[in-house]
């Protein structure tokens, strides 16, 4: 009868919601670096017509692919561990309201994240939003750990 | 009573053998790395006693270790989502003929891609085989999402 | 009535005891190497008042912090196919015996080979513990195809 995962359960539904959130910011990362990369070596064609304004058009560009890169592997190295977390911290039966806080508390700051990576935002923001994802990560992986063992 | 999963719901079976096939391409790629990478550096070694013919076996064999590492990495990026949003998925308990679907179009075009990959087709093959891995992704994140909110 | 994931289920128990461990270890990688990162670049500046020993300093930190990297991307690639391909082994109703026989042995082999990375032991050694994961992990999802086609 007990079964782990289902509709019923408050605390199954809110991680559907908060995961599903943190997965659609993960695969929508893949098309944008596709349409920002077809940007970018349209425009650097473009400019090599005009003339010497080639190198700086580049220089601004390929930065901002490689912040893109980047963040996506942040993302992957994060959010891939939260979902299965959560997976396992969901069948330990926690608690609704702490279950649902640290969702909520995931789920924002990767967004927040995400942004201040991409606009250059200053190094003290991006680690105020990066570290709370850590913290909820380790939090979920001692629970687990302590409620079966 | 209502059980998320179960091997009575079809949709649910029919994750397991798709995501299941994805899932062992995955994990076979290492072992497919770590043997060409054994053969990779006995060939240098033997072509070493030869002579001058080591630059061109290195340089025959170098790059398609990258490509094995670069398609290994290509795959934890696509695939490992897949599985994700597909747990999440099957639980919105979505129509079984577009899941059934879904699961298909993914597992196939990502054999194919692996495929293209390593064989060095044309770019043109690749995408076509690359982009709607990710569109299976992006609809079943944005199905949830609409789902649960 | 046949829910796949339940408490009851001692394969699923004996999943969340390793599984949790398997990705405590892989969480705990981040704040490790922030840590890491802080006190070597604290020990960097500290020493660039000093004098001519930053080289050697940093020569000291670098290598480690890139080891740090290198175990985590290691784990991102073997943990968490393991994670997804033990829900999905779960499902297929295993045998107890070997199934917690397979959760230990990727356990116990992952943690030894974190160490062995980080203390530069021979590469043998770690190879020794590098294996069993791999096999594990297709051994499952090689039963996962075979069970569900």
């Amino acid at each position: 009868m007990s079964a782990v995962y289902s509709l019923d359960d408050q605390v199954f539904t809110a991680f559907l919601k908060y995961g599903g959130l943190a997965l659609l910011k993960l695969v929508l990362m893949t098309p944008i670096i596709t349409i920002c990369r077809y940007f970018a070596s349209g425009i650097t064609v473009e400019e090599s017509v005009t003339g010497t304004k080639i190198r700086d058009k580049s220089k601004h560009f390929r930065p901002r692919l490689e912040r893109f890169r980047a963040a996506h592997l942040n993302d992957l190295e994060n959010i891939v561990p939260f979902i299965l977390l959560s997976f396992l911290y969901v069948a330990t039966k926690p608690d609704l309201g702490m279950a649902t806080y640290l969702f909520k508390v995931f789920a924002f700051t990767r967004v927040i994240h995400t942004v201040a990576y991409l606009k250059r935002f200053r190094q003290t923001i991006r680690r105020l939003t990066y570290v709370p994802g850590i913290i909820v990560n380790v939090y979920m992986a001692m629970h687990i750990v302590r409620a079966v063992w």
